[in-house]
């Protein structure tokens, strides 16, 4: 597996990842109904830098990192990841995090916060956990979850 | 006093309440060297209701409310509010909030969360308070202060 910078010749690969995650609307508060272009615009916007996982010419997972607030707040980064569901349980969430926590220190960043980590995916909480974030924020009720309701959300943080 | 929708000529007087304290940078997580042009587009975008209170023909502050996220978490609303420093001290923040948490009601938000409050701004914590909002995350040394270096953020919320 390597990871590196996305291009925009990934924008399809990438797309075959995000776009049934946001369709499921289960972990990510983005418009379940967004566009490829709109999708694609927002993954791989100009305010972040947007990285694929790769395994023998194929595209498993992509993330992303940009700065969580402009100006006093922009030490904090914010990251993203999405995993191909042909590829749950192999570990790639586990390393894009890993390589986001690097590339997060190499670009000078002094932590990195998730802003809304929905309840239910108890999975990438424990995963978070067992990387060192805190939850230090809890939404009361803030995400409606497809098939759960209502659930709350985490905010995530460590120091770099 | 009144407060009513913003609109494009009300540009020039948002600006000026809103440039100085861009400027400053004491308060918002924002680039403090934002142009007068970012700074409307960002103040009165399109995702977002934006307003002014107005006392005898003069703007004295201006807040907007969009939903906080999409999809799921489109539900929950957020709110920026400035006040002119000519007119601190005179509950223009305190009838914004007021007026804020009736139009969120009205619009069909169940929530109002502040993803940023810095944590040196005492009267701002203490005023969303008296309004029901509790703190639900600390982000720690999360904003650089000009004077005070880096200090806590707040996340606030309440439901409605």
């Amino acid at each position: 597996m390597v990871i590196r910078p996305a291009g925009a010749e990934d924008a399809a690969a990438i797309w075959s990842i995000i776009g049934p995650t946001i369709r499921a609307a289960e972990t990510y508060a983005l418009p379940p109904d967004m566009t490829e272009a709109a999708a694609i615009a927002y993954w791989m916007g100009p305010d972040r830098r947007t990285f694929v996982l790769e395994e023998a010419g194929d595209i498993l997972g992509s993330y992303y990192i940009r700065p969580n607030q402009f100006g006093g707040g922009s030490h904090v980064c914010n990251c993203g990841y999405m995993t191909a569901a042909r590829a749950a349980g192999r570990g790639i969430a586990r390393h894009m995090c890993e390589h986001s926590l690097n590339e997060a220190r190499r670009l000078g960043f002094k932590a990195m916060q998730f802003n809304f980590v929905v309840g239910t995916n108890e999975r990438a909480v424990r995963l978070w956990q067992s990387f060192g974030f805190d939850i230090v924020g809890r939404l009361p009720l803030a995400f409606d979850h497809p098939t759960h309701g209502l659930v709350d959300a985490l905010v995530m943080f460590q120091a770099l």
